[in-house]
């Protein structure tokens, strides 16, 4: 029986490869959709040049359907308090790596969604468009529709799929709090409005008559019969792929994956932030996981030069390491092993 | 097919109702354990006269197996201190509703499993005696399955789930973050380390050898059915039951389930000193969800009157509003009704 995702996208599998900025590109994407899966391609930490090479890449590799994600934030201005009360959280730490810290650049490369990007997308028409945080402008929005991608969208509670639902998504992408990453929330930032994903998918797939796909903790093939069996029309999945032959995941990060201390993740602010979950780690432990930290995508600089010099004497002590909440799926095969996998008991 | 619960049970349903302390006795575990499901008896609000005219109604009231639920906190000392904080803080509340705050005692009444309660058990050898917070001494432990009881326990973690394993209980209960109530966390007390529903189930079967429950965001048929497929020897059920004929809910606990407030919960320690789900409630909202309050039990002590004179005016500004992450499946119905119904798509 096919699914509604299935059908809107002629998708062999209802099985979508999470996005996942900064642990792997185009050669995951080519590979998961060239499986019959969604292969999905993150832009949130690509320049518009590195994006335009790998869609081109994608353009090459696959004739299949493929994602294209953007982050929607709004860009923050500055806030010289809140960055020097994050230096200030991190200065024992400067002192014991021997880091200067005023030679640390301020800010991260983490780009919203653009016309400059649209512009880009015209060349390639990708069946899929996904957002998180949320929504671009509506002109931006109209312009990815106008070239005939479906417009997808990550929503964290029962109230986001409403709204999503009332600006004309093609998908909602329920997002239980199971799931490793950044939070896709943009109606509220109170991190106790998340729902797991086995309260936030039957809800929100009553709320709304659109598909939903289902996101969070799901790792395996057994996951993926649940939640189709549950009233999804695909399963996105994220952490599974993360020791794939693909995935460019860092060496620290293969590592936690793989030892039992991935079993405790919390939602950190750490890292970039907003709350995004992580394999509990030193900093997270030692500042606690949610901090007063400079607003998204800044507070990444300050942490910055930690995560590169512990990452040197391979630690992971200051390195975000994203996972969700079931790690136990995560095995090193090629994504197309993986994508066919998950699908094989459906 | 039986799961393994109905066998060891002999049970028609594989549908458990949660002891819910507070808003049910025996009315309501009499009615489900005679519709085939496991009807639960919470003790650990009753004194241990109650707790036997309770027990010798469910035995005048059904003769099928029936399950009686016990707290295993360690019962705390007074810590001056610290009440005398969480006093500061509720004083604003305490001057608008015109408490004399000196009036109020101290404490609240919540014992653990003790040697007197396996006493009066020995009369009625329940078919599952279940713990929440961990287990009883060794002694009493053994105790209980010397009456012929099988014994259940929550697990929140992978961890927990080993750990009882090791100890020799019979099934074991995977609260999912979802879940209405008190946690059952026992081997640590950070609330980051308590996973979805969707994370936790499948790493607690694959984890241990015992039978697994599901309990959290379990609301209707389908749900029920979800985690039955997903590996689940027996769905636990909560929130659902709060609206039955036979619950003892209060009228304002009632009315909120049913406002679409009821979409945000939280964990809070505010009412009882231990972290658990409620709908966000005033209290909750202007103290935030978690604090430095007396030791549990003895956190409900101070917020007590609030509470009293809060209801009196149709207000559950200070009341615990237990609630699952998922209360659409809660209807006005009997407990019998109620529980064929969750098992209708089995």
């Amino acid at each position: 029986m096919q699914t509604s995702i299935q059908t809107m996208l002629k998708l062999e599998l209802p099985i979508i490869q999470a996005p996942m900025a900064g642990v792997q590109g185009s050669a995951m994407a080519i590979a998961v959709s060239n499986a019959g899966g969604l292969g999905s391609l993150p832009c949130a930490m690509l320049c518009l040049e590195a994006m335009r090479d790998e869609l081109n890449s994608i353009a090459a590799g696959t004739d299949k359907p493929y994602n294209v994600n953007f982050f929607c934030h709004t860009a923050p201005s500055a806030d010289a308090q809140r960055e020097a009360g994050w230096r200030a959280e991190l200065a024992p730490y400067y002192a014991e790596y021997g880091i200067d810290a005023d030679s640390i650049a301020a800010g991260a490369r983490r780009d919203p969604f653009s016309a400059e990007a649209l512009e880009i997308l015209q060349a390639f028409r990708p069946a899929v468009v996904s957002f998180h945080f949320g929504l671009p402008a509506a002109e931006l929005l109209a312009g990815v529709k106008s070239i005939g991608s479906r417009v997808f969208c990550s929503a964290t509670t029962v109230a986001e799929a409403i709204w999503l639902e009332q600006q004309g998504v093609d998908a909602i992408i329920a997002q239980g709090v199971e799931a490793g990453g950044h939070r896709g929330m943009f109606l509220t930032e109170d991190i106790t409005s998340q729902v797991g994903t086995f309260a936030l998918l039957p809800q929100i797939v009553q709320a709304v008559k659109l598909p939903v796909i289902a996101a969070g903790g799901i790792a395996d093939a057994d996951g993926v019969a649940a939640v189709i069996g549950f009233g999804a029309a695909a399963a996105q999945v994220g952490t599974a792929y993360l020791l794939c032959d693909e995935a460019t995941t860092s060496d620290v990060h293969r590592a936690a994956l793989q030892d039992p201390a991935a079993r405790h993740t919390a939602l950190t602010n750490r890292f970039s932030g907003r709350p995004a979950r992580s394999i509990v780690n030193r900093v997270m432990r030692e500042l606690g996981p949610m901090g007063e930290v400079s607003p998204f995508p800044l507070a990444a600089g300050a942490i910055g030069p930690l995560r590169s010099a512990a990452e040197a004497r391979g630690l992971g002590d200051f390195s975000p390491l994203w996972s969700g909440q079931n790690a136990s799926g995560c095995r090193a095969v090629s994504a197309a092993q993986m994508t066919r996998a998950l699908a094989a008991k459906l």
